[in-house]
């Protein structure tokens, strides 16, 4: 299925006082992953990816993590997300950080596709995912950015 | 064992653009939960709680969340976090975000003790847990604050 | 004019690889404070501040700081918040954080109260002030929470 | 004097609830630039940027900044730094976010050059700049990333 990577370099502001990198900020550069895809794929800014279908976010659900070897100051990490399960209104989606051939970081994630409730637009409810959504993940293409 | 509790109001920052909680976050005041824990048991301030053991920090290797309940703007949530298994170097916590009765978030995490080390300072290794904070964690306690 | 004040401790995250407190974060603490402020005027729940008066935020256009002494880990700082000046559709507000008598930092702010544009709802456009908001920041009332 | 500029895409995670750019991150991507530039002028990672010199940051003391127009998800801003003086320990720094030409943030920040305090560890004291790098900021260069 669909495949997506790019490499970012880890800043001042990422590490904490041990100079180790925040393990949330990895789960920030996969979730920013999820939306570079969304982007590619839609063909659209990414501002425009969810007012598309009338969605109102994609949260995370489940999420899961190990962090063999902690990044830091400085570190070129290829950030690769791939979606690995589609159902009808959710999905699954998994990450890794590398170091060159070192895996300094992997996540796995179930997003729910959710738009505002009707009766409660406080509230969110889940939504069946986008055709389109459906069709492009599907693809086994790999976007390179 | 060791259970701490603490209350926290979701602010402004805490929030994403489709006004809920950012997965992130809730990881962010765990991690708070137990840095507070450890300030408490050791009686001294959270500064000093590294370099009392000579430690650089006790660093996430392997985590779970879910999170059927997204908060948002304003909720007060009661952050519990609970020591689950000890460990020569490592333990793990468990921790919820509750809002009353209403689950929120639930977060399981494994973290190792690591000091630098000692051939090589800009890498990190594990160490085995200080005694005193291994008597501490047992303890049948709860800390509330 | 109105005066608010809070307690907070700062955290590990909080904190960058030198041990110090980044000066982004002074600026998220003085934001949460106007917005405890607003929540104690208004005696309604921080999400409804908004939406009471059909705002969608009140943006910092303008903004200063200067930070004498860098707080760390496990500092116990006071965070004050003043409003300064009001005028039609935006208001000045200046913030304190103080470790007992040592001064760590100060802000000086300018918000806008905006809300969304009824032709372009994607952008946000200056709206007067609400009365109940203005007649609030005018007491000389101190909020210690 | 020296001159920096790249390219970033505002993201989910940058905006806030009203889907705006949250005001400190315009500092955090201006942080980001002048860790970039030193990475670059003293042409090592920016792991050694600090311990090349023994130092143990450059906090900022003092900081200005406007906001005329607010960044949304998925702005692609110019952010542009150039350093504007220098002194025995400390320098100025300014910096742009531009979409296009539309100037949406102005910073203005001073720096001090410090290491850690020879008597008191958990100090830090000012030290004057290395002549590497006042000489590099002297320079009319404009590095493009």
């Amino acid at each position: 299925m669909l495949h997506f990577s790019r490499t970012v370099e880890i800043e001042w502001g990422d590490c904490d006082a041990s100079g180790l990198m925040h393990t949330e900020r990895y789960f920030a550069l996969f979730d920013g992953n999820l939306w570079r895809m969304l982007e590619q794929i839609l063909e659209r800014p990414m501002r425009h990816v969810l007012d598309t279908f009338g969605a109102s976010g994609f949260p995370t659900v489940d999420l899961r993590g190990n962090f063999p070897v902690r990044s830091t100051l400085g570190d070129i990490l290829e950030i690769e997300t791939t979606i690995t399960a589609l159902r009808r209104s959710s999905f699954d989606v998994s990450h890794r950080a590398r170091k060159g051939d070192e895996l300094h970081a992997e996540g796995f994630d179930t997003r729910v596709w959710v738009r505002r409730s009707g009766e409660d637009p406080t509230r969110i409810e889940a939504h069946p995912l986008p055709t389109p959504l459906v069709d492009s993940f599907r693809e086994g293409r790999t976007i390179r950015q």
